[in-house]
C-alpha cells in the first residue's frame, strides 16, 4: 500500500548510554534526530521514549515506532527478553509503549533493524539472500533469507560474536574464552596491539610508544589510523584483524551460503585497509573452495543510522499491513 | 495429491565405496533394497544407476528415482559440481539420467536427503524449524526451516565440519587444519584416543594396551565398547567428545537457532553413553544461556537408511507436484 509521503515514523536505537531517535520519511530519510541519555529503569527508559516521540510530534504526524533493540526478543517481537545493557527484562515493551503512545510499536533486534535497513536504502538493496556483520564492540549478524529477515525457532538467530575459535583463548565478558569476538572486532585490534606491543619486537613504531607510556588509552581508531600511516605495529594489528576477519567470513558462508556480506558497525569506516586482504583470505577457508561462488562481500553504507532507518520502515510496514 | 500406494520411488544413497538403492513405499518404507560397489568413472557410475533401477523395476512399477549424493549441487539440484569421493564435475546428472532411464530424477544433497527422510518418517516429524547433524566420518549438517530444506543462495548451506575451532590444529584432509570435525566426530574418537594413549596417564586400560600392539587397528566402535566397559581411556575419549559435541551444537544453535538438533550418522549409535553430558555442556556454551529456551538434541531414528528414504519421498513429491 502506497504511504502518504507527508507522514512519519519515529525509528529509535536504544544503547546502553545514549538513545537516539529519528523522524524518518517513507524514503528512509532522517528528517530530524533526538537523543538522550539512556535510563536506568524500565519505568524511566519508557518515559524516556515517550518523552522523545511528543517532542518529534510536535513538529510532524507520527505513524508509528519502531525501537532496535540490542538484546534477545521473543519470537513475535512483543517482549525484551533479556539485554545486557538495558533495564528490560523480560519486559512486554511492546504493548506497554503501544499503550502509552497510543502509537503501533514495532520492536526489532538491533542488527536486524540495521540489516533491513540496508536492504531498503542501502548497501542491499535488491539481494534476498544476504548477511550483516556489524563489527564494533562485538559482532552482531542478521540474515535476510528470501526478502525476509530470519530469526530461527526461539527469535536469536544468527549469532557469530561468541562461536569458540581459540579453546583457552582470550576471556570474553561473556563468561566463556575464546569466542570469535575477541579477535575480530573494534575491541579486539586494542587486545592484539596490546599483546603484540608486550612481544616487543616491532622498531620505529610510534603506535609502540605510545602503548607504552598510555597503554589504556588505547583505542581502535588510533590503530586503524597508525596502521594508514603505515606504523609496523598498526600495520600487523590490521593483517592480523583481517586474518580473522577472513576466517569469520568463511564460517558465515560455510553455515549460511549466502550470496552477499555487508560489513557494517564501526570497523566499516575502515574497510579500504582490510577487506581485501581478509577477502583473500576468506575466498581459501571455505569449505569446497573453488567449487562453490563466493560471496560478495561490501561495506555497509547507512553507518550508525541503519538501526534507526531500519526498524522505522519496518514499523511503518506494520501499520501498512493492518 | 494422494499418490498410488502400489506406486513406489526408488531412493540411491550413494557413497564413495558403495551405493544402495531402496525401493520405498509412500510411508516411507523400504520395500526392497540393492547395492552394488560404486564405479570409478561418472560413464560407468550412472549406467550402474541404471543396472539397479531395471533391477527394482523387474517386480514393481518405479514412478521416479532420487539420488542423495554426498557433494556440492547447483542450487536448482540439477548439476553436481563437486563430490570429493564420486567421479561427477561439473555434471548434469538430473537430465542425463532423467534421458537414460526415461523417469524423474530427483537430485539432492546426502544431508538434506537424510534429515527430509526424518522430517517426513523419523524423529523430526512436525517439527518445522530443526538442524540434522550427521556425525560420522566427518560432520553432515541440514537446516529444515519452516518446513523446507534451506540451502542458502548456493546451495551450500549449513556446513559446520570445516569450521576451524583450533587455530594450528589437527590437519584435515580438506586441507585446513583445526577444523570442527577433527575433534568431533567418529574419525576424530580415533585421534584423541591416539593422542591421550600418548600421554600415557591412563592405568588398567585394555583399550591403551590394544592401541599399543597395534595403532593402526584402532576404530571408533571399539572405542565406545571400552568406554561402555568403563575402561578409563574410553571413558576419557567420549568424555572430550561429549565436550566438543557440546560445543558443536552450541555453535549450531547460535548460528541457525533450532527448536530441535537430531544426531544422526554412525556415532548416533551410541548416544546413550555421551549426550547427556554433551547437552549440559551446551547449556552452558550458547549466548545468552539461560535468557533463551535450549533447542532439544535427539537421535535420529531412520539409521543409515534416512537419506534413501528422504530422497525418494522427495522424488515422489516432484512428480506429485507436475
Amino acid at each position: 500500500m502506497p504511504q502518504d509521503p507527508g507522514r512519519f515514523t519515529v525509528g529509535f536505537d536504544i544503547g546502553g548510554t545514549n538513545m537516539r531517535a529519528g523522524l524518518i520519511s517513507d524514503t528512509g530519510e532522517i528528517v530530524r534526530q533526538l537523543s538522550a541519555p539512556t535510563p536506568g529503569t524500565a519505568e524511566e527508559l519508557e518515559s524516556g521514549i515517550a518523552d522523545l516521540v511528543a517532542r518529534l510530534g510536535t513538529t510532524h504526524t507520527i505513524d508509528a515506532v519502531g525501537l532496535a533493540v540490542a538484546g534477545f526478543l521473543d519470537p513475535a517481537c512483543e517482549t525484551v527478553r533479556f539485554a545486557p545493557h538495558l533495564p528490560w527484562r523480560d519486559a512486554p515493551v511492546r504493548d506497554r509503549l503501544s499503550d502509552r503512545l497510543e502509537l503501533p510499536i514495532r520492536l526489532e533486534h538491533d542488527a536486524n533493524s540495521a540489516a533491513w535497513g540496508e536492504h531498503r536504502f542501502g548497501a542491499a538493496q535488491g539481494v534476498d539472500n544476504w548477511v550483516l556483520l556489524a563489527i564494533g564492540t562485538g559482532i552482531g549478524a542478521a540474515l535476510i533469507a528470501d526478502g525476509e529477515i530470519y530469526r530461527g525457532a526461539h527469535g536469536t538467530a544468527p549469532e557469530f560474536g561468541h562461536l569458540r575459535v581459540v579453546p583457552d583463548g582470550r576471556p570474553c565478558p561473556c563468561g566463556k574464552s575464546g569466542c570469535l569476538e575477541r579477535y575480530c572486532s573494534g575491541t579486539a585490534l586494542v587486545d592484539t596491539a596490546r599483546e603484540m606491543a608486550a612481544s616487543g619486537s616491532f622498531r620505529n613504531s610510534s603506535l609502540l610508544d605510545e602503548i607504552r607510556i598510555n597503554p589504556h588509552a588505547l583505542r581502535g581508531d588510533v590503530i586503524t589510523s597508525a596502521a594508514r600511516d603505515r606504523d609496523p605495529l598498526g600495520v600487523a594489528v590490521m593483517e592480523d584483524f583481517s586474518l580473522w576477519l577472513g576466517e569469520c567470513l568463511s564460517m558465515v558462508a560455510d553455515t549460511l551460503d549466502p550470496e552477499l556480506i555487508v560489513i557494517g558497525g564501526g570497523v566499516s569506516r575502515d574497510t579500504d585497509i582490510y577487506l581485501e586482504t581478509a577477502v583473500a583470505h576468506f575466498s581459501t577457508r571455505i569449505v569446497g573452495a573453488g567449487y562453490r561462488p563466493l560471496a560478495d562481500v561490501i561495506p555497509a553504507r547507512l553507518g550508525g543510522e541503519a538501526g534507526m532507518i531500519g526498524v522505522a520502515d519496518l514499523a511503518r510496514r506494520a501499520v501498512a499491513a493492518r
